[in-house]
């Protein structure tokens, strides 16, 4: 039996509970706040719901908080000797002024009324102790099958590259979709495209199943369109992912 | 039944003539293409494989060849008198010099040994004469239940949406592939991000889930992603997403 002790009451730390609460082999021991109220939203999980001071050693403490509150949030911990953890992916393991301490990310965007199936979430880990590692792969496989061990400078990356596939593509379908309700289309008219395009790069690579007017370089349909777009913001990023993409199969060919 | 005469020999066409084959209702009378290479490609379809100049009068004819060759294509056809159509998303249904003229654009974006399910394609259409109108309507209801009116200026729009939400997130994948296979990282583990971002785009509005650096404003984390970029043309997309974003979500703090 793992006991964790939980800090955090956003998405990522409700989604953890919520999974921690469900499955064998772990017990959620204490999980703690700032916000009384908010940590109301996690009595389904445990009865312990304490502040960072009522804390007292459990296996894994796990810090999941916003980027900016981890290093304050964890000097708070009143215990020494026990392992203390993250869930950051641009976040150095190194902010944890914890002898023994280590990273737990799940590679998610995590909202609120949005389902989460952690089996299919990758989880990176890291630790400054080698039996500390093999605790949180203990602690991930009784979530996931899909293990990364990987250090803060590949985490950062990572991070980085999950910002490509998930931020800025999700401001393109917003694009997409304010140019729809301009028009009168139902962004409906879109949803088959934009699932199959995702699709299609999991089963292939991306690099092999990009098509449009910027990889055929047809400036007539690119110049129309550049005229339509009618703010300087969507403009822009229009012109610069187009050159990108004429610079990336224009080097190819 | 609806006789079809189909021009051209690419993607679209192939997967057309595949799916017209196996439906009932409707007969591919004849195959038509300039490389008799290609048209071989289409023999488990048809035994009538043609030159242009060869076609005869069907209830439609679809023009499914590159954008700039459809003017070309259209004014070769030996008849009058019987519905043309082309299947293109940024181009006029007025490039058609017939008299009975119409578009049909299947909404997708198609590969090479890429499995299509058509009725999960959204088709769009258009025709000059309203019996024409019904004429596509009942072909498209062969294929698909999504079925969309739009006019030549609304179509060109759902192209443009449609640049954004494949061709433009399906660059961002091939940037984030980059990174993952520059950093020794499998980019599988991104894959579930990857998908999980269009399944949430699609299950709620793309900008009521909106997460990252950029949405938060958090300009640590995204001048530390701009100094890991190295290649100039990634750092501008970079720059000019993350200011789009803080533009697009701070006026609506």
């Amino acid at each position: 039996m793992i006991t964790i002790n939980l800090i955090g009451t956003g998405n990522v730390a409700w989604h953890l509970a919520d999974h921690f609460a469900k499955v064998s082999g772990c017990e959620l021991q204490q999980i703690a706040g700032r916000s009384k109220e908010k940590l109301q939203d996690f009595a389904p999980f445990t009865k312990n719901l304490v502040t960072i001071s009522e804390l007292r050693p459990a296996n894994i403490t796990i810090i999941a908080v916003s980027d900016k509150a981890i290093a304050a949030v964890a000097s708070q911990i009143p215990y020494k000797h026990s392992l203390v953890v993250h869930t950051a992916g641009s976040m150095d393991m190194g902010i944890l002024p914890q002898d023994r301490k280590g990273v737990f990310y799940p590679l998610q965007s995590f909202s609120k009324n949005d389902q989460v199936d952690f089996t299919k979430i990758p989880i990176c880990i890291e630790a400054s102790h080698e039996e500390d590692l093999q605790q949180l792969q203990k602690l991930a496989t009784r979530i996931t099958t899909k293990i990364h061990h990987l250090d803060s400078s590949q985490r950062k990356q990572a991070h980085l590259a999950a910002v490509f596939v998930n931020n800025f593509t999700n401001h393109c379908y917003t694009i997409a979709e304010e140019i729809c309700n301009t028009e009168n289309i139902p962004f409906e008219l879109l949803h088959a495209l934009l699932e199959k395009t995702a699709q299609k790069a999991v089963a292939h690579a991306p690099s092999d199943v990009q098509t449009g007017p910027a990889k055929r370089n047809d400036t007539t349909v690119i110049n129309e369109h550049l005229d339509m777009l009618k703010k300087e913001n969507y403009k822009s990023i229009y012109k610069t992912l187009t050159a990108s993409i004429i610079t990336h199969y224009g080097k190819k060919l």
